[in-house]
């Protein structure tokens, strides 16, 4: 068993995935540890560093998180156990005394520098561009000696780290902008149904159907089992070839979605189960149709009486 | 349990059910009884004085007998344990000493009198009609006394149970015309898996659904289970509600078959399980897809395992 | 053109197919032209002895009429018109002087027959039963010199024609039943988008699909297209082969309905468009989804736009 | 119009964007417009500063270039002319003197970086990385004074270009790699059908639908076109909202395809036309079932027929 009292998260503090990390219930009087890469945060839970690992797995604008996506894919042994929506608030900030008519050279995250174009381009236009690591990284580096940055864009909470002035607040283009956070840790007995559940696997179509996207869909339909997110990946060989990440509502021990969740396995050359957990949203996972569990057990019984003849 | 010597079959001799019942082969040394109508047939069974009734069910001119698929709606406890073929040879039978050429009244069922149109509009264009309840009740009856019959359409097999002479054979418009017989007795344990199997159903559809009818056949398609007949009767209480008629492919025994029986239980507002029986066509009961009791198995042990946590 | 002022139908005066054609709005001045079967109704329409012809095609209990399903599929240039319900009351009817306590012979259409059993066995548990061409024919053989039959089922305006007495009134075991009936004639153009139409076709699927009755049914899908009625009947060269006859909400002047049937012409072997013409039910026939004329029309000008680089 | 004699690419020379560009036959005499970002590619299409320009879409590890994407998600009269594969082949280059063994700092794409993982963990496993904007530009960086920059990654016709020495060859972890670049342009005629053709369309799912992916995809199914590519993408307005990249086979002047647009024109709230174009594979893009434009035309002349009432 891994040591219940670290998680591991992209850091440095100040960063978005901190915000998620600070949702977990669980993680209250853990310690934490914070890494670079996504990478490394499913190499200490593989390394048993940590007991679980907060990552992004998608963002509102950006969409799925690549490297995330395709580790899950790629790695052994390991379940996700919970999700953590964080609202995307970017503030530009910089060593105090800067004013922002004399900001010209910018670091932050590529991908929080994508979601303030808007308003860079208009307050901003003449500024240049360094990447960083994370938004948290870019603001620390602002207080590196002899840093040549001007201003940072990061998450509002990074002043409750680092001695920052703020330039200004919620820069980004869209004020609803979210990400969804997800917890993993080794391989283990799925969270416990809560009836406000989903469920996270990876298919692989089988090469040879024309239809087998069709197909695969069908599986879920079928149960009456709901999707609320599908996102194709290359599986990475040859240029179409596809897997597909699918979020769909519900848990392993719903019947409707244990029989998908088979019907899939025999479908597919190659499933992946991802876990089932509950939803950050706390919407309800019902199964469209007569698919309940009560149905599944009144159809299971009906089914032993007939093959007893009765 | 019912008496396993008595066998009810759609009489009198000389009948193509009679030709039917010639094939079961557990009823080479039981006393055979013959009936009238489809209703005393099953009533023999229900009443255990027969152990079983071979009935007519489908016709490959005529289609669907009506009053066996409505029966098999109607009455509860009735399964089917296996199905014959016959071929369809009509004859154009009289008493000795009458000419083709004198032949103006004929007599025969009217499924046979409609599957000899043809022939009788080309050699007997003047004729008239009187229906029978069977061919060979037609045939009987040309040698009541004062009979006012001239011939009878009946199977060739008639001339070996009463001394009639052949006007004419072979008849029928279509020369490959067949008749499908069900053996039908109280629900037992189904017939033995052969590999070989079908699987008989009535469902009928949900009212409140327009695609009604697709999502009951994806019910299928998502476990790979061909259908070999699909016919529609009214439900009878209104125009436009039907149930279905269905044969599929497979056993009962078979996971992918039970896993459809499951489906459509959740599914339908009210379903029928009529039995699993040996295909007379001796034709293979295969699933489409990955669908076999192995694969089957194989799904069951990898959901066991995730639940588990491994 | 056949002759306007002729309309065959199902005779004797006194049947139910007499009472459809009193629905015939165009047939009001018309002359009645009453034939014995469905074959020789559909001949006077091809012979042009007849403008149209009143046959029935649906029996809320006894299902698809086989003779006019059948006849459908296999005569070449005939189409319908209009539809007609009819409630199907019957009336057993004697010759004035007849007590029912005296009943033992009762003649009437098999498929009335059918309809009474349950009145029958409660009424008149030790009647025999003569098969009639017609109810109406049931009910004028009561009036011949020397008839053995006691009394006939009929439908109740049989009273208006002969000079019968009713000894029972509305005896069908449903109360609710009914018949529907449909116009015929030469093809000709369909009758007038109204609204609320349908349109029936046969259609034979491909041999060589095991999922091709859900394939056919997606054709309808895919444009919205709601089925009000599917009915399998035996292509009847061989076992296992079906044809289906369908009925579909909408007018071929509809584009979702025009490019349904366009795509079914491309799937099936051999499709027979059998007419639009309007809801005997005045239900209205729209399109599931964005499937009006009016979204249709958008559709082809957005395509137009792109082939022309806009 | 645009000037015909300007390519627009993702620069500076060097780059994989260049080999694509250097398939393209119309623009062989050409000059060509080197610039740093896909926005700016866009951006030189549409003023016209570019007659095309030459952008990265889709990478065979990566997969789609979400810039390219949501650009062309976003902006309105720009269409896809072709699309070139080029495999991705990479070099670790150096200034002349260098040796591997004195390799600390790296710079390069950090889609390129992320190829080139496996090679440098085993090769360099204490480096560190900066992040470029293109290959090229990593490699370019090398040579400017007082870098502070030992390597870059970069294709391998980078040597073409600038004086560079390679350290290591062909250092990707996939041999295989692709990347795909398309053609696009101000909207226009689409390329002539060649019968071995592609349509790419980004269609967003109705949001009261839960079964909203799979009728989008039996509108290709119901006319038989198959899909090669269908990437989901965030809408961007919240999380759980998708529109999806769709690549299918065939071309907009394909009858089958023809139709299938038009029906998800009528389906989807939002769908763009990105353009029909040679594939890259030269594969052929047929239509299953009878879906050829042959058999298009003899259901439109049938269907013309039935309307005249013949």
């Amino acid at each position: 068993m891994a040591n219940k009292s670290t998680y591991a998260y992209l850091g440095p503090v100040g960063t978005f995935t901190e915000l998620a990390l600070a949702q977990v219930k669980d993680a209250k009087n853990a310690s934490k540890l914070p890494v670079s890469t996504i990478q490394e945060a499913i190499d200490a839970v593989l390394s048993k560093k940590a007991f679980r690992a907060i990552i992004p797995v998608e963002n509102s604008i950006e969409g799925g998180v690549s490297a995330t996506l395709d580790a899950l894919a790629n790695t052994k042994g390991i379940r996700i156990f919970g999700e953590y929506l964080v609202p995307v608030t970017f503030n530009l900030v910089a060593k105090p005394g800067m004013k922002l008519s004399d900001v010209k050279v910018i670091s932050t995250h590529p991908t929080a520098y994508a979601q303030c174009r808007g308003w860079l381009q208009e307050n901003l236009p003449k500024h240049s561009q360094i990447p960083a690591t994370s938004t948290a990284q870019a603001a620390l580096a602002l207080l590196e000696k002899d840093s040549y940055l001007d201003a940072a864009i990061a998450a509002k909470s990074i002043t409750d780290h680092y001695k920052l002035t703020v330039l200004a607040k919620n820069i980004g283009d869209n004020k609803n902008a979210q990400t969804r956070f997800i917890e993993i840790g080794l391989a283990d007995v799925p969270t416990k149904r809560s009836g406000k559940d989903k469920t996270s696997i990876i298919v692989e179509l089988p090469d040879d159907r024309p239809g087998g996207l069709l197909e695969m869909l069908e599986q879920f339909a079928a149960r009456g089992v709901n999707l609320s997110r599908i996102e194709s990946r290359p599986v990475g060989d040859q240029l179409g070839r596809y897997r597909f990440n699918i979020d769909a509502q519900g848990h392993i021990d719903d019947e409707a979605m244990a029989e998908a969740l088979k019907g899939l396995h025999r479908f597919s050359p190659n499933i992946i189960f991802l876990g089932s957990y509950p939803r950050a949203d706390k919407g309800k996972s019902e199964h469209r149709g007569n698919n309940s569990n009560k149905e599944f057990d009144n159809a299971d019984s009906w089914l032993k009486q007939l093959r007893k003849g009765r």
